[in-house]
Parts: structure tokens; sequence; C-alpha cells
């Protein structure tokens, strides 16, 4: 691999181009080459870092294909799910940019309006591109710009998703003029699956694809006439039997023409199929069908393991990822408390949605086959799901990510709140995701879980209280969540205090003042005392339950030293730290002393955890900062402001 | 129409019975009987009050049938969307008790497990039945009771809805037995729309419907054997032509057996049908064809009308609704403003999920048929469509139930508020809808929406607001969200101020203390300011705004007089009062004089919407207790705490 000043004399096709437009004067041969440049440029990411890899190394083609036959300066293009934008950001003029690229004040690893006039939409969960491109052409068609061309490029593992399906419903009936390319590669980040992807499979291998297209349709002409059927029998009959020929019934029952399969790593082939359905009236789903880390041997031999590849280096042609350091991750607790869970009681099930791989479930997948149900990009499902299984007296986890499980907000309050049902939730990359951007930080979760009746909402401070918790939440009737960042969990020498359901835990004593750490902060609110030590004395205590809320520790804490600081990993609104407010006032506390931490009030950008949380003002620095201040303030407040239960 | 006592002796066979066992038992002629006393109840209940009524017309002889064929004792049942439950509660066991439906302390209006055993989910939100179904098939196989049937309802209003592809992909894959019964009325609540809804129109004129099956497939036989295919090619031929004979491809394709469809009035004929599906390996989806009010001509001929019609008596066989008094509700308002904004700005579209009439929209969708939307009941695609309208420069406005609205969470999160386009949204039933429940209830809106940046959200308390707010929504370049309850506006004899985005409105001065409504409760706060006026003079202050809330007003109203007090048709957690502290706390003010009023942490019954507010504490009565309350506590606080801004 090389360093950036070589790789760049290495592409000079990519180096060319400040816009997409000399695609479509390329010869054939240049644009193979082009595809070449683009997976030198991708395999060459991979020795930096960590990034989407093989579902990019498998649109090159496609990708190159679609700006040659479009203009997307003026007609619409939606990548769904965005993680295989990098071809594209590549041949649309970010070839410079490109190694910044994941990386705080670079490129973002998803479609971003704001780098592009090629990037539309910032897209991250899957699903939403068919809807958002039925809008667009609506509103291009109002607005008197017909011309402009509108195509959505859909994975097949994002495809069941239900919007995809209410998309295709209002799509079939406006029968605006639309392209919908079914990217299939038989994957979703995990080997994909559903009916959906075994209907894919036996499209593939439908005779249109092998050719047999004309021989077979011919057949309809052989068919006699006979007895006295209606003529309105016949037609239906000769419309059924040439669908059911062609295949994809499934699009074309709901008004969607249907177009392919097509090889997705041909460039002509494709120009050909898109200028086609280009020109063609009304909605059309093209198939495609690539591989998923097509042109590098490792990636496409397993795309899994390649889908977000740690950085690494190749030694005698073996990709090998570079060490990792510090404790294990919130994740991996969680996966052997699951486990534990699922051997200790055979009530317990795990619901997935397409995450077996990033919530590192395959060993519980292959401990317990028959308790662990991945059911696709489905969360809404896959909520509602657990819910049925509840009320047969299971007791199913629904592993998710918080932003993810977004999708399921009305199933969480109509299927398991309203019902009062004790799914419980693991709530994985709640907080601030790093890399991947504010399509992908869970920062919501706590505002919206915690409004519901019944719920029970946690949050581990450290490792060793992970499985204790999922053990609480299973032995506790009614849904319980628990939230944990995508971070190393950390490890403290103190046996946990058992978990008592809305019972906080004190870490540490002090007299001057109090941090409250909600969750994964107790980790920088431990380092923040720890550094104030000569200045200050302050108690740490780990919220553990944003809901019920501890109210004695609300009371005792408010009631103790000069301040209280909230610390989350959460929006400040309707937040943690907004919780300790009401409750304090419901206690009729003095709030002029309680401080709460959490992120502003804007989408934060892509970065390392670390600097992110640092700029939000929530690294240990930051904490022991407001601690001082929140000290001194309260010396200006008590002259001023006369409060009650001043220390000094 | 007759008195309750009447009634009683009208209806020998339901008064029998105490659960739905004796319908096996009953002949084709008690089962006819039945079906008539059902009827006869559902047309009585309509002289005392609203309710669901033509959908339950619909499906009084598939209930019956459902029940001759399977026991729900310990089979299991959902009703998806719920409002068509009431020949379920009349058979099996809730006949006495029916004349109490959707009133205070009464029988739900929809499914309910606290009142019978047959009530297994309680739902009012549509399309989920197919998700729980699976659950609990997949919960019941694993519990080892693979005897328990397992059935879903769900009509075609609901089947476009993305969680029931998500559903049917994941069933199709588990081949779990699972009957879905798809009850085909060609209605939502308005005439159905969307390419499933046409698709549905083919199929029931399909030759199986009409008996000629048999003859058609006889057909393929006489395919002749030609030329040099493969054997895999001729197989997959014969595949397809058969399935595309028979139709229900849509549901063949993925892995689902479709039967039908069927007569959905004939007790007889579905009962064959169901004892078959019910032996039947796999999941099976059974189409059956009904008639929204059929048997009680008016409902049928306009089902629209008479889906919630008002409580009508009949004069000259004609049903005559009873006066309605009061002022307009807000939703007329809004519709008003609607046709306003789009008669003067043509980039103005309107975007409805099926509730073209519950948002009094018909004279709109006349009006401006090019900009009107009716995209079904697909919340998650309303707003994704919503947010690609407005990528091409229209301004589109999405009308939709704040209870539904939920469904869209993450298309607002992803599609709206994080690329920060200027979508409208019209959150109508905000607050407690009375008799629909808490399905229905749209109460956690607040917390949900006002944590996303960018977001304006505010919330008219009088009916002039709502054009102004309206207007200056779709002035804004950024996401704005209006809400406002099921209930009669409040005509103020004043000019309102402009809307100014964070402005609040002063209405009512007052030195001892403040009300700040949020929204529909400046009716009750002006009420009961007005009661106390012997006893304390209270300023009112109308909020309009959650989102950015109004900080000054903030300071102002906690540093005057000696309380504040914040009410809101909301869950206390989350909404309009935590913000109100969340800024009270960054000021620095002294929250102790701060009093948060608001719905509690439970789900609220269904009842009169005035009964509800009045036990949850929102009367105009119990507000101004509170105020006396705060004053003599403020009293006593002044005492203790030596707070710095009493005025006396």
């Amino acid at each position: 691999m090389n360093n950036e000043e070589s790789v760049v004399s290495k592409h000079p096709l990519l180096e060319s181009l400040t816009d997409a437009m000399p695609l479509r004067e390329m010869t054939r041969d240049q644009l193979v080459g082009l595809a070449a440049e683009t997976r030198d440029v991708l395999c060459n990411l991979l020795a930096t870092r960590t990034a989407h890899f093989a579902s990019n190394l498998g649109v090159v083609e496609l990708c190159i294909a679609l700006h040659c036959e479009f203009d997307f300066r003026t007609d619409r293009l939606i990548w769904d799910t965005g993680h295989q934008i990098y071809p594209h950001k590549l041949v649309t003029g970010r070839y410079r940019d490109f190694p910044t690229i994941r990386t705080r004040g670079g490129l973002m690893g998803y479609p971003n309006p704001q780098e592009s006039v090629y990037d539309l939409f910032m897209t991250g969960h899957a699903g939403s591109s068919v809807s958002t491109a039925v809008g667009l052409r609506s509103g291009d068609v109002l607005s008197g710009n017909p011309d402009r061309r509108t195509v959505a490029v859909i994975g097949d593992g994002a495809f069941p998703s239900g919007i995809v399906f209410e998309a295709m419903n209002n799509a079939g009936e406006l029968e605006d003029d639309l392209t919908i390319i079914l990217n299939d590669n038989k994957m979703s980040i995990c080997p994909r699956v559903g009916a959906v992807a075994t209907y894919l499979d036996r499209l593939r291998s439908n005779p249109y694809y092998t050719g047999l297209k004309t021989e077979v349709v011919r057949l309809l002409d052989l068919v006699p006439m006979f007895g006295d059927p209606a003529e309105r029998l016949l037609a239906q009959m000769k419309e059924g039997v040439k669908a059911g020929l062609l295949g994809g019934m499934l699009f074309e029952e709901l008004g969607i023409r249907y177009v392919g399969p097509i090889d997705g790593h041909d460039i002509s082939l494709m120009r050909k199929y898109l200028a086609m359905v280009r020109e063609m009236k009304g909605p059309v789903l093209l198939h495609v069908v690539t591989e998923k880390g097509h042109g590098y041997k490792p990636a496409a031999e397993d795309p899994v393991f390649f889908h977000t590849p740690p950085a690494f280096t190749e030694e005698r042609g073996k990709p090998v990822p570079t060490a990792s350091s510090g404790c294990p991750p919130f994740t991996l607790h969680a996966r052997n408390a699951i486990r534990k869970s699922m051997a200790e009681d055979d009530r317990v099930t795990i619901i997935t949605a397409a995450m077996c791989q990033g919530n590192k479930l395959e060993p519980v997948r292959e401990q317990f086959p028959e308790r662990f149900f991945d059911v696709g990009i489905c969360e809404s499902h896959a909520v509602a799901f657990a819910a049925g299984q509840c009320k047969t007296g299971l007791r199913p986890i629904v592993d998710i990510y918080s932003t993810f499980l977004q999708r399921s907000y009305d199933q969480i309050f109509q299927e398991v709140a309203l019902q009062d049902l004790p799914v419980v939730f693991l709530i994985d990359r709640a907080g601030l995701t790093g890399p991947d951007g504010p399509t992908h930080h869970g920062v919501y979760d706590l505002g919206y879980l915690r409004v519901f009746p019944n719920m029970v909402v946690m949050s581990p401070g450290y490792a060793a209280e992970v499985e204790l918790m999922l053990s609480a939440a299973i032995h506790h009737d009614h849904p319980v969540a628990i939230r944990y960042p995508k971070a190393s969990a950390l490890e403290l020498a103190r046996t946990p205090d058992p978990i008592e359901i809305g019972r906080s835990e004190r870490i540490r004593d002090g007299r001057d003042g109090t941090i409250v750490a909600c969750g994964s902060m107790l980790d920088q609110a431990l380092a923040a005392a720890e550094s104030l030590c000569d200045d200050l004395d302050v108690g740490v205590v780990n919220a553990r339950f944003i809901k019920p809320i501890d109210v004695e520790m609300v009371r005792q804490s408010v009631e103790t030293g000069k301040f209280v600081i909230t610390v989350e990993e959460h929006a400040k609104m309707g937040g943690f730290g907004s919780a300790f407010l009401e409750t304090a006032v419901e206690q009729r506390l003095d709030t002029r002393r309680i401080h709460l931490l959490a992120l502003s009030d804007k989408f934060i950008d892509h970065g390392d955890r670390d600097e992110l949380l640092a700029e939000e003002g929530l690294g240990a620095e930051q904490i022991a900062q407001a601690c001082r201040d929140a000290a001194d303030d309260r010396i200006t407040m008590t002259q001023d402001a006369k409060p009650i239960h001043a220390t000094h």
C-alpha cells in the first residue's frame, strides 16, 4: 500500500475529474480504467482506517454507468442507506479530499448535500430512497421540470424495509416516471434473510436472465383457444401467463415494471439497460446483480468481515487487522450476557434486525439457532414480533442500534409499552458513534423512551453492570430498555451493587459537589473527579436508571455540596438531565445548583468519538472545568441569590 | 330505536352467550339470526353516540365464522386496527356491557386484554397484526403449544402499511403455520388508494373467484413440449404460468399461500374456507371480500360518513345527526388555513395518510386535486415523500394525527430534521382524543419533536392563531410542527399578535402569578384565571412556541408574582413543562416557584375529553386550585427559602 502522494499519481482519470460530466465522453476502456482506479483507491483507504468497504467495491461499475447515462447535477440520484457512496464521491470530483473520509472535518462516509450538488439526501437509515424519489419526481413534475430524471439505488438488504412497500404502493398509483435500481448483492451486512431474499434468488435463476426470454414468451402463442371462455378471461389468462413467465410479479403486481436481472459489473450492458429504462414511462425497477467485495478477492470471499473491516495491512496476500487497544466494548459484554441468559432460561429469545455482526451475535446464533431471529432490516416488525412472542410467555431481547430503533417508535408505543409486555431492548450504539456521523449517532433514545408509561430505562456505566442489568431486565415483568454506547466498557475494581429498579449507585463520595453520570459518561465523570482532587472533593454517582429515576439520589445530590452536574451522552432536551430537573422541581429542590452537561441542539458531525465528546463539553477535562465553574458560580450565586442550602 | 331494556329482549342469542363456544354448535339459521341480532345492536348504538359503525357492520359474518372454526380462548386472534371489534365483543360475552362502549369506565372501542381473554392486543394503529401474529406463532411453537392456531384479520386499508410487508417477509421465511385474513372492503376510512388497492381490484375479478379455476388450470396441460428446453426451465415455466393464472402472486412470491377471494357475507362458505386454511401448512392469506356498512343501506351507500358517524336518529328512514354545539374545531380552522395557503402559493401541497375525512380535507382535494396526495395508511412514506417534494422547492404540508405521526418518527429524524427541509407538519388530535382511548391519544409529540435540531414546534391556543401559524410555518425555511387537539377552538375577542418564531403572547396580566398555557390549554387557563379573580390576580400567557421556547417569557413569568404554572395536554415527561424547566435552569432562575401541570405517567383510558382532562388535573377548576395551592405554598417557601424576587 502507498502513501497519499504516490496514490495521487496512480489515478490519473480520477484526478482529472472535477465533476462526473467527462464520464459521458469516455471510451469503454477508459471507463474500465476508471473502475480499476476507483477500486485501487478503496483498497488503499483500508490501510488507514475502518470504513465501509465491500459494498463500495460492489457498486463501482453501477456508479460509473449511472453517471454515463444521467446528468445528476440536475437529474436526481438517491443512494439508499448511503454507505456505498464512495465511488460516487470519487467520480464526482472528490478524489483529492477522499483520504479525509470519515475523519473530523473531512468527507462524510454517507451522501452529504453540503459536500456536493451530486448528493441530495444524507442517508444512513435504510429504505427511504424510494419514498424520497417518488417525492422528488412528484415535485419536479409539479414545478415544471419533468425532464429531470429520478433514480433510487437500493440494496436487496434494505428492500424489505416497510417504507419501501409503502413507497411502491404510492409509486404504482402515481405512475410517475421513476427508476428504481435494485442492487442485489445477496447481502445485508450479514447474508440477507427473509422471503424477499428467497424471491430474488429465484428471479436470478429465471429464464430472462439466462437469455431465453424470447423463446419462452413464444409459448404464449401456442396456447390454443378452446371451449367457451369469455374474451375478458382469455386476455387475463395471457397476461397472467406472461407475467408469471417473465418474473418480477412482486413488482409488476404493484404497477412497477420489472426489468432484469442484469450483470452489475458489465458497464456497457448496464449503460444499455439504463438508457432503456430512462426512457420508459411510469415506475420501473431494474434488477442489477452485483458481488459485494467485487475485485478484491478476500472481500468477495468474506463480505461480512469486509463490510466495515478494521484498518488492516496486507501480509503475504492476507489482510491483517492492525492491533486494537483498550478494554472490550459494551457490545461484547452484552453479547456474553445474552448467551448467559439464554443458557439459563429457555424463555429467552434474541431478535436482531440484520445486525448479527454489528452486535457480535454470531456465537449466539450458532449456540441457540432456534431462539435466534434475524428479521432483516425490519425494525418495526422486529419489535411487534417480539411483543407477539412475549404474549406466549417468552422473554425476547430485541438487540438494535439506538438510531435504528427509532424506526420502531410506534411499535414500542403500541405493541410493547401500551400492552405492558416484558420485551427487553438492548440499545447498542447509544451515544456518539464516531465516524459514521449524524445518521448513526443514537442520541434521542432517552427522550423518546422515558416518556412511555411502563418503561424502565437504564444504562450501565461499566462492564460488570451489563450482565446484572440484563438479568434484572429479564426478571422484570414490564418493558425494559438498556442503552450503551459504541465504546470500550470501563472496568472498575469494585463489586457492583445489586441492581434494584430505580436505585442509583454511588461510586465516589465528595463534599464539594456531585457529578451524576448517566451510563457511559461514568468513565469521564470519574476521570474528572480524579483530576480535581487537589482542588475540589467531588462525588460521582452512577445514575443507572433514567426511568424510574432515583428520587432519593436526586434529593441527596442536590442537597449535598455546592453543585450537581449531570452528564449524559444524549441530547440535552428531554434527556436524563431533563428527567433530573423534573424530579428536582417536583421535590421542590433548588435547581440553581444543577448544571446539565449533554449534547447541544444540533446534528453532530462525524469524527472520533473522544474528539466529539470533548467538543461537546463531555470529555473528562471539560467536565472537570464545569465542576470548577459551578463551584465558583455558586459563590457568586450565594451572594446574590441567598439560597438555603449553601455550604459556605 | 329502543331504550336499553327492550334492546335486551330483542337479542336472545347474544344475551345467552357468556363466551363464543356455543357458536360452534349453532345451526346455520341460528348463526344467521345471530348476525341479524348483532347488526341490530350496532344500529341501535348509533342512536346514543358516535362510534365506529360501517366497518363493524361489514365483519359480522366473518367474525361469526371465525368463532365457529377456531377456539380463541386458546387460539390466537388479532383484529388489526381494532375498530371493527364490536361484533367480536358481542359474541364473546360482552353483550350486556355493550351499551357502555366508548364511555368512561365502559368497554373500550378497541380490543382490550383487560376485558376478555378473547382480546389479545390493544390495537388502534394499523398494520401490526401480521407481525404480532408471526411472533405469537413463533412463541407458541417454541413454548410447546403448536396446536394453538394463529389468525390475523387485516383490512385492505391497513395492508399497505410498511410493517405488513416486513412481517410477510419474515413469515414467508419462517414458514410457520399462520392464517392472515385480508378483509377487503375496498375502503380505508376514505376510498382506499395505492397500487395494492388496484391489485386487489384485479384479484377480485380473476377467474378463481368466478369459479373457473379448474378450467383455467387445465390449460397448462395443453402447453406442448417443444424444441430443446432444459428440464429446469420447463418446470419454472409451468410454475410461472400456474401462479400467473391463479392470482395472488404478490403474496405467493413472498412464500405466502393465497386463497380466495371469497364472499365475506356467506357464513357457510367462509366456514368451509376457514376450516381448510386452518389445516394448511405455512403462512396462508385468505382473501375475504366484505361490504363496509353491509346490512344497513345508508351505511353501505356512504361508508365514509358512516365510518364514525355522529349520533343520529332516524327520520323518515334517513339518519339525522343530532345537533352539535360549540365552536368549530381546530381541524376545521386548519383546513381553511390550508386552502388559503394553497390558493395563495402554488408551492404548497397537502399530504394525508388516509385521513382525508378525519382532517376534513375533502374540499381541498376537490379544489386542488393536483396538489393533494393521499398516500394511504403509510405515514413513514408520507413524510419521506414530503421531504422529496421539498427538495424540488415545494412546501408540503403533512397533515397527520399526533398518534399516527409516531409511525414516521425515523423519517422526521432523517428525511426532514437532519436535512433541515421545510416540511410543515399539521399535527391533529394532539392531546386526549376522548372515546378512542390510549391508542389514539396524541400525548407524546412534543417530547419526540422538540428533541430534533432544526425543528420549530408550536401550538395555537385559539382559533385565529391557526391560520397565522400555518402562514408563518410556510414562510419559515426549516421544518415546523403545529399541534392542536380534537376540540373546539377557543374564539377570543382579540387581534392576535403577529407570529414571531420563539415569541409567546401575553393574554392577561396578573400580579400574583402566571399560568403559561401550551396550546389547547389556553381555554382552561383563561377560565381558571377568571374564576380566581376575587382571590388572586393571575396572568395568562399563551406559550405558542414549545421550541424555540420564549426565553424572555420564561424569565419574566418566573420573576413575576409568586408562582408559575405551566399547563399542557401532553405527558409531563419531556413535554412543554420540561422545556420550561430546562430553560429556567439554564437562566439560573429559581425553579421552586414553577409547577408543571401535565398528563401523568400512565396510559389514559377512553372517555369524554373534558372528563379526562379534569381527572388529570387539567380542567379549569383544577388549574385554579393549583394556583391557590401554589400561592399558599409560596408563602411557606418564602419564609424558608428566602428567594430573591418575591414581590410581597
